[in-house]
């Protein structure tokens, strides 16, 4: 015998979980962006590559890694990560002006 | 006078960061989709709407809000919910059969 659950309170209390991973999601992103805003500016100032193939190759390999054991679809992960450095590179071209 | 920085030791201490907020991006998302699974899950059982646009565009306007606070774009915040909102529907479609 299961007591039936009230499924808009139970709704209600997963948005707010949901609410609470994106507030997270979001301030980390705005960290990974100044982070890599001053990796723009210090391959600008030092005439560094600005693309390295070898480590993006790395750091999606470790991010597929990371989502499979987390259990977040490895695909995803991929196409995620490749949706923020789009942004990223857009903000370098910006910085090297 | 300043000292001068090796340019490849920050670039490395800055890759050591970005790594650390991917890691930690990819585990939120991991969350945040286990979540939703569940909202799809409900919402499937008790056949409730699967959309709700009042909802969605608290959401965003609660975001772009976070984003502005914390200097990171609120049209990026705003396009990085979508393309999340995007995946989340995908994998509804597919509880729902």
């Amino acid at each position: 015998m299961t007591s039936e659950i009230d499924p808009n309170e139970e709704l209600a209390r997963y948005r707010a979980s949901i609410d609470n991973f994106d507030a997270a999601l979001i301030h980390i992103l705005a960290e990974r962006f100044r982070k890599t805003k001053q990796v723009g500016e210090l391959k600008a100032k030092y005439d560094l590559p600005p693309s390295d193939p070898a480590r993006e190759k790395a750091q999606v390999e470790r991010l597929r890694q990371l989502a499979e054991k987390s259990e977040l679809d490895p695909e995803f992960a991929e196409t995620f990560m490749t949706f923020i450095v789009k942004e990223v590179i857009r903000h370098h071209k910006i910085i090297r002006g």
